[in-house]
């Protein structure tokens, strides 16, 4: 699977501009003046100000619009506990996607530590220079204690993009392929593969959202009430799915499934298993770069849509449909936490993005690369803010 | 002192631009192979790259041009304990310069805790992001507990500007003032008003430098041996200077002295005082806004040579001529430490900026925005790694 072309490029094109990002002054210091009126003594009225009006900050110093990247790297992409200096290269990416999309300053922040209780301890004392924090790459279940209270301490945003991103896009993706097929959300089956970060964010983000036959399988095996080897999360939802009370693995649960969302690993869908779940069904095969099953293959078995992480294919599911317009809806209405409603706000920004004309299986998911999608994103987050009165952050 | 003009117009320069810096992409992302290059998929190579040589970070990502400004708000200008949001606006300005000077990015990290010990675990949990830490703004004497140990502990150049910038620029500026006045420094008597972050660190490096007669005052009276209300830096520098072994106050100590350096508070030296120097007394009266004299009080008196903190006398002694080169220098030659010998080779290149036929009472330091100073600082620095073959840092 080793494109060498794609090595080569992307490593002589890093190595050329020495990574991608820099912090560049928004304004000229080209006099004595300027300089005074920037740094000392100038400086010293903007410091007093806020120190009178902490609330200033946000509008007084690029605080107001900045976003951290925040990992350890532990589950960098697809390839695990690399460490923080290895992760960097993705939170660049990352911050440059912020930028460009939602106008909004990201900085990478890599953490050498990967003591849950230290990670929150540091993302609580760099709060002053942000105004939002996106967790990225944590491995799990440490992410759910790391966000759980950084999200009761602080009066920022704190989004785990693996869980939360992912689960927008899986649902904004699912609400036009449903359209599509003419199902229902409260009437589908939905077998979610990997029960992580992006399995558990899924599964919670679909429940609230309507969804009420879901089943999670594993790598230990289904999600099943009084399994002794559930983490707390997973523990949480076999209360609240596989009602059936399955146990076993994949092949246990696929039979009339009317969706299969993969988070898991390569080709662990296989062709037959498709054959048995309901007619038309959904396959958003997420495993990357090899999904759980190719989308050829998926359709010669029946499939009726097919989405994966790959953008050489249709129907790419890629976080950037969703980070960048959360982030910046949020930023705008200087919201505390970002909840579930502001999520299935932005899913349902993301899936209008495509018109009931446009609407076809190869195109249920706006291209990465749309330009109207983040704004659309934001607009619906800002809208969800003032309909449900989410109260403003204190500063 | 308040000028009104210059508040309302910081003030509105900086609500304008809401804060001075922002986070750009050095690279263009416009079609899907541009994105598959900076992002997923192609960016798994830099991952894999760098988890296998941990030392390409430096070329393959925006560490190895990356410096943290990090604070904890506990002695900003001279405000005092304004804390970490208050501090942010002159953190952003230092980013800003580190930029324009030296092309050297820099990011703001304004810490919400005033503990060393959990300061120094934060900025040793952050440095996958960073090639060097700016320590800014942080009180004495816990300051020099907090660089000592990250020192001790980084395989990174730790700085803490408000010591070691200061002290740099002081030692540039008496080099030339002791050209043109035909003083040595070896036989100069040399009085240190204010035995903080800064005066500590002029002293030192003054010492180092083959000064020999140094005093130093503090708001508790002149530093002497055995005094009981001295910390441990205080300890250590009486044993080095105060020869006569002078107890009291300023008062105590000015008469012959050659060189007076003010760090401490407006109008704490009188022109009867000045009388007392010696012949063509050099005086860097530093403190903020309101010098310890002014300098057309202190010409009056007799010194040859004044300089000030202020942007609006002649000789100021600004810190953005010595931390952008010096800094450059040390990420170009990837030192592990800036070394005393470094300094003095900062200082040096500062001074000789001014060429002896320019030199004069009121041009004995480069003006703060002379495009000039930052390179030759680099350069000396580089040079002076060079000649006294500094490790390179261990990535």
């Amino acid at each position: 699977m080793v494109n060498q072309n794609l090595k080569a490029d992307t490593l002589a094109l890093h190595r050329m501009h020495r990574g991608k990002i820099e912090v560049t002054s928004k304004l000229p210091v080209d006099t004595a003046e300027e300089l005074s009126l920037v740094y000392t003594p100038g400086v010293a009225e903007i410091c007093r100000e806020i120190a009178a009006h902490p609330e200033e900050a946000d509008n007084l110093t690029s605080k107001g619009n900045m976003v951290a990247v925040v990992t350890d790297g532990t589950a960098v992409l697809g390839l695990g506990d690399i460490g923080p200096k290895a992760a960097l290269p993705v939170m660049e990416g990352k911050s440059l996607l912020f930028k460009k999309f939602a106008g909004v300053d990201a900085f990478p922040i890599c953490l050498d530590t990967k003591d849950p209780k230290e990670i929150i301890s540091i993302v609580k004392a760099l709060a002053p220079t942000f105004s939002g924090i996106n967790l990225e790459d944590i491995s799990a279940p440490r992410c759910f204690e790391i966000e759980e209270q950084l999200k009761k301490d602080l009066d920022i945003p704190v989004f785990h993009d693996d869980q939360h991103g992912t689960a927008i896009v899986v649902l904004a993706g699912l609400i036009n392929a449903l359209k599509l097929t003419g199902k229902s959300k409260e009437s589908t089956k939905v077998v979610i593969n990997g029960a992580g970060a992006a399995g558990i964010a899924i599964a919670d983000l679909l429940l609230y959202a309507g969804f009420r036959d879901l089943t999670l399988v594993s790598i230990e095996g289904v999600i099943a009430e009084g399994a002794d080897w559930l983490n707390d999360k997973q523990r949480e939802l076999s209360l609240k799915t596989n009602h059936r009370k399955v146990q076993g693995g994949l092949d246990d649960v696929i039979d009339h499934a009317d969706i299969f969302i993969g988070v898991s690993a390569p080709d662990l869908l296989k062709a037959p298993q498709v054959k048995r779940m309901n007619e038309d069904p959904i396959i958003f095969a997420m495993a990357n770069p090899v999904p759980e099953i190719y989308p050829d293959v998926a359709k010669a078995a029946g499939a009726a849509v097919v989405g994966t992480g790959r953008s050489d294919f249709p129907n790419q599911i890629n976080n950037v449909l969703a980070f960048p317009g959360i982030f910046k809806g949020a930023l705008n209405k200087r919201v505390r936490n970002i909840t579930q409603d502001m999520k299935v706000a932005a899913a349902e920004g993301i899936a209008r993005v495509i018109t009931d004309d446009q609407l076809s299986p190869d195109y249920v998911i706006p291209g990465a690369l749309d330009q109207t999608v983040t704004d659309a994103v934001a607009k619906a987050v800002e809208d969800s803010v003032i309909e449900n009165k989410e109260p403003l952050a204190q500063c």
